[in-house]
């Protein structure tokens, strides 16, 4: 699936080759996960990778014994931290794959300003087009072992905020919730914790509220929206409960927020732009007098949290089967904030929600 | 102590502003922490800091009430994301600070091409010159604020690697021992877990190995490197244990990591190069007849991993009080790499090691 869209991509463009830095086409092109990459982002790992010869990928030398037990790329070259640069060693790779005066793309919304002084003064008659949208939309369609490990992940995520619910109480704080999902996370087989953000009370408006020692008392709205890290893929699922049983006003305002989103992930089948999406979150919380106050309904996600296409109101690109959504909404009404994501898979006839661990559609009840 | 030496480095390199857009930076300059972006990074969040006017603060609108309950910096200003460029609103704030035609800062290591193409085209004439490594050493010397963070970080991760091996045994696998440790960390505070490296036996020797299902047996050499967030600041802890009693070779290569360590930690005192430490290992090292393997012998942390000063064999900053260090050492024998870190700090006179919640000087041994 990659080869295929990848190639088709190198040729639309006219590229006679690509060079990748960021973590996610390193590891989208490499299959290599290197910690380090994000954590030292100078530490640069780079694919270049020529349109009618074998890829190569520049690591540093600490990386060489976990990269060549990973790498799906066989030429493998290594440069001494603080020694080298590894911009150096690109140019270098770039000589010897004659693409010295070629047409490459380069992801122009990662490489800082720095590298790229550096690598334009080295190979001046190169000429460096960005091609960090293409290399976007080459992975927003899914191969099968994506789409399969993407669904365990959300599934993962949906289970744990579940437990983390169905372990909690009245007058328990938001940490108390927090270390519950956060056990879980880990238990249904989340390699990292990528964000925790809970707000009860006063705190569900908070977009990214962490846990605290708040203490959760009846009538009290709760939001969460967690993400992981499975095997290099992430999962970012929300959901709403209330500490009791809801009252009236609550109860409707989380039936708006999941009516709405069921409209929303109705609508998804091949063929139809990302904005059309958006639209309908826009006419219907219009039509029930409810605030308009997200910049998108959704996101695709992957070895990226926010992939493309992304729902906001301008995105034109055309949805295909196998790509994934996370389809989200929120409510804001009477201070507290209702919240709901799903993970949706476009079908080559529809779509398919693929994170419901339990049923939703009722405000969850914590007693 | 951050505003002298941030006013110093604009009156010395003759600044009439600075921009910053790392999540380090604008969270040392603003006292925000922004989790999207990291996790989001075209969610620019952005401080303007004019060297004789108050600074402003851009952010995403769905970050407003977060930042607002933050920020030092009172002058907010929002985009809605998707409709607005960030840089449209930077550019606004430039003109409105009357610095359009100044001489302005940048993190050029930091600012992605298309960005800076942007900003360029919209101030064609400000002259913006690269500042990172600048506010790198503005932030090398820690207030006391930062250094009771730093080594409280450090404690809890040290204390975390302690409980790890004590609660574990002979024959049970490397994952064991990670969740325990894991646990251990955010009890022990961690908000965030950073990284957790652990392998044993033939896995001691990849720099950043997952802890797998690998049983551990009798005689494997068990390394581990651990980071979390505290606060936002970082720990970054390494330790070496051995399933139960050390062989003479075993001992011996832990011996002499060990030794030459405090060798290195000992040199450490205001005054001296970075680079000078680096030297004593590689003296050391080449004394013993053992392998240089390490481009660095440890590095500052902070807000950020791994800062300035980093010591490698190049580096000329000189050590001042009140800098932090993660003074670490590897030795690589016999199939095993014995792996030692600890945090000192420097003093008006020397130094002092906070991060041995217990006596490490022997090779720990699991039973």
């Amino acid at each position: 699936m990659l080869e295929k869209r990848f190639e088709n991509l190198m040729e639309r463009e006219k590229f006679d080759g690509i060079v990748a830095l960021s973590p996610v086409n390193v590891l989208y092109l490499s299959g290599v996960i290197l910690d380090t990459q994000k954590l030292i982002p100078d530490r640069l790992a780079i694919v270049v990778w020529p349109a009618t010869s074998a890829p190569a990928l520049i690591i540093c030398s600490i990386e060489e014994t976990l990269t060549r037990a990973q790498s799906r790329i066989e030429d493998i070259r290594t440069y001494v931290e603080f020694k080298e640069s590894p911009i150096e060693v690109l140019a270098k790779v770039i000589k010897e794959k004659h693409l010295d005066k070629a047409r490459i793309g380069i992801e122009k919304r990662y490489i800082h300003v720095e590298y790229f002084e550096e690598i334009r003064s080295a190979l001046p008659d190169v000429c460096f087009v960005g091609c960090d949208r293409e290399l976007d939309i080459v992975r927003s369609v899914k191969s099968a072992d994506e789409l399969a490990l993407l669904r365990r992940a959300a599934m993962a995520t949906d289970k744990a905020i579940a437990q983390g619910f169905g372990e909690s109480h009245v007058g328990c704080d938001e940490r108390f919730i927090a270390d519950r999902m956060r056990d879980a996370m880990y238990k249904n087989g989340a390699e990292e914790m990528t964000f925790l953000c809970m707000g009860g009370g006063n705190h569900s408006i908070e977009s990214h509220h962490h846990a605290c020692d708040l203490k959760l008392k009846l009538g009290d709205v709760l939001r969460v929206d967690i993400g992981g890290c499975f095997k290099g893929y992430f999962s970012d699922m929300a959901r709403t409960a209330v500490m009791g049983r809801p009252g009236n006003s609550e109860a409707a305002a989380y039936q708006a927020v999941w009516d709405v989103m069921e409209a929303v992930i109705d609508a998804v089948k091949p063929g139809i732009e990302a904005r059309e999406l958006y639209l309908i979150y826009k006419n219907q919380f219009t039509a029930r007098g409810l605030d308009i106050r997200m910049s998108h309904v959704g996101h695709s996600l992957g070895i990226k949290l926010h992939e493309l296409p992304i729902l906001t109101p301008f995105e034109k690109q055309i949805l295909e089967p196998d790509m994934v959504f996370q389809i989200e909404l929120v409510n804001v009404t009477g201070g507290n904030l209702y919240h709901n994501e799903d993970q949706v898979v476009v079908t080559t006839k529809g779509h398919e929600v693929v994170s419901r661990s339990r049923d939703w559609s009722r405000l969850f009840q914590i007693t």
